[in-house]
């Protein structure tokens, strides 16, 4: 693309002096929320697509800010003419709170203290992030969501909002997203929060102004990284191929090309992540629990229209973990379509361009404007 | 079992001054070889067993220290009427190099300045761990081992035996085990490597007598427990299950019983284990490259018999994976026989007794020692 091309956008603010009551009894208060629109919102309100990111994402899921050097992480499926129209679209991503792209979390200041919050930033939950985009929703003057978007984390955040505030979520598209943690999905974030947690730089969360716990971010970093990748997208990328030696260096500096792009994902992740922000964010994945929350009222009450995605070598999420997010709507005779897109590069698939993804998710949300 | 019905066995030491030439091309000397034998061997001396340890093993394969609370890490399947009968083999257990129980590794005192090696210690190779049992085997006046038998990384060195010294080794079952590590397996290895060298305790290498890297260690461990386990097996032991809680804590200390679980492994584990071994292990592990060394001569001149047998819980050498030494030996029409045992406890199946893999082992050796 020609930078000449380029279209920038800017992260805008909303502050909520009100705050947020959250479902631990406390509350956040204010509750600032980042937030990036694209397109226009048409003039009954009608065409508003939510879009709703993972663990390590922000509110800058496309277009360009003046020093990017990529574009938002969405880029491959929002824009004009691309999945997510913004030429018929009104396009909107906030950041999660407990995150620290902009949106309240533990970087943020205490006004008790004029100090970052650290560990007394209150825990949040998947409903909590959803709690605080219905207040966004509500700033932006839009009462339904044509579609409310987002995979892995994203995904629950959609599956809160479609469950919870059916009557404001037309459609919803989960993507490679689970119900609940299992044990072992649950254990490889608590392996992640321990690194985070035993680097003595972490000094229980109050880093900020010192030195922060890289080695421990790092190390968490790289562990959800195994998990995004599959053992296929590494053999093809990677297999066993040295890194710059023509044989093994027979020490303990890195001898494979795996071992180098983990040092790398580790490294660069530091330099642009809060640590204690990973700590919230792995902890509201962890808790979230639909499955065991629905009720035959709760699903009894939803109209919404759900296209579920997953993707074959998705080891994190994987398919019949997905597929039962499926399985249940359609079992209490919801408008669902389910679909497992082939592709190789594991949990990660959603994020990357693929035409599969991209005819599905733009055939469904051109179907929905004539329904509305 | 009655305390008193216990057999106590004690760890033996043979040392070797001319040491062992390394595949790197660097020596260890004198080479100590820490080990333990149970049963007799018989007067041909055609009865002896080669048991070979997983990464965190010993030569305490079986029977009971005076300190033991728990008896040797094989003890399921050696012993009197066990799988490996003591009333009719003469049963071995080395301790590998590079450990820290008794063999040369990291912790032994370097002859040229008095203090432990630390990551003075030369790398080595699960080759030259055979090497090294090699020199050992001709200690013992053995000549030919009537079978080698190990799971996991014990597995390799099992493969490593037949496909080198092949005229030494009657019979062969490697378990639960690979040729070479694929891209994911050697991630999950060298993120544990991180784990201990990015904390800051590490000191490349240089911290006995000091503060060891428990941390960087118990993370380390903590990430290999969830490859060991499947997430079958951790849904049956933890599932969702709160520890010690009727709801979430919101906030960061152990909410679930998985993260207890692991706090708990990787903790003890640091209390038992050194770190610079975990480092050198692991390493040789993912130098392990069977594979590629393989050559039709070097496979003609076998005549070893094998059971190889993999676990269908296992993830982190899934059967397929392990399925491939038994398909390469067929293919070149060695005598071979492949059985999946269906088992729920992931990699970590072949430690724990279970019926099955009683009975493959036992009826293999049995059948052995009418051909002799």
């Amino acid at each position: 693309m020609n930078p000449m091309d380029r279209v920038f956008v800017s992260t805008q603010k909303a502050v909520f002096g009100e705050g947020l009551e959250l479902e631990s009894g406390r509350k956040i208060a204010p509750l600032e929320i980042a937030y990036e629109t694209y397109g226009t919102l048409n003039e009954n309100r009608s065409n508003a697509v939510l879009i709703c990111h993972a663990l390590s994402g922000s509110a800058h899921a496309a277009f360009w800010h003046p020093d990017d050097r990529k574009p938002g992480w969405w880029d491959a499926f929002i824009g004009p003419g691309k999945a997510i129209d913004t030429n018929k679209f009104f396009v909107v991503c906030s950041n999660v709170i407990g995150s620290c792209y902009g949106s309240s979390g533990p970087l943020s200041i205490n006004p008790d203290t004029g100090k970052p919050y650290g560990l007394d930033f209150p825990v949040v939950t998947i409903n909590d992030m959803v709690n605080a985009q219905v207040k966004l929703t509500e700033y932006l003057g839009i009462k339904r969501w044509l579609c409310v978007i987002g995979g892995s984390m994203g995904g629950m955040q959609v599956l809160s909002w479609a469950f919870r505030y059916p009557e404001m979520v037309f459609s919803a598209v989960p993507i490679a997203t689970t119900m609940q943690h299992t044990a072992q999905q649950i254990a490889f974030n608590a392996v992640g929060r321990q690194a985070i947690m035993r680097d003595p730089n972490w000094n229980n969360g109050d880093y900020y102004g010192k030195e922060p716990p890289y080695q421990g971010l790092a190390v968490a970093r790289m562990i959800g990284h195994i998990t995004y990748l599959s053992d296929e997208a590494m053999n093809i990328k990677f297999a066993r191929r040295l890194k710059e030696k023509e044989q093994y260096g027979y020490d303990f500096s890195i001898d494979f090309e795996i071992e180098s792009y983990l040092d790398y994902q580790g490294d660069s992740f530091v330099q642009r992540f809060d640590a204690n922000s990973y700590l919230y964010l792995t902890k509201a994945i962890d808790y979230f629990d639909l499955a065991s929350d629905i009720t035959p009222e709760k699903i009894s009450r939803i109209g919404t229209k759900f296209l579920v995605l997953s993707f074959s070598s998705d080891w994190l999420y994987p398919p019949s973990q997905v597929e039962e997010i499926a399985k249940l709507l359609e079992a209490h005779n919801k408008d669902v379509s389910y679909c497992c897109i082939s592709c190789d590069y594991g949990h990660d698939s959603f994020l990357l361009y693929n035409q599969m993804q991209e005819r599905l998710i733009k055939g469904f949300l051109e179907h929905l404007l004539s329904e509305v």
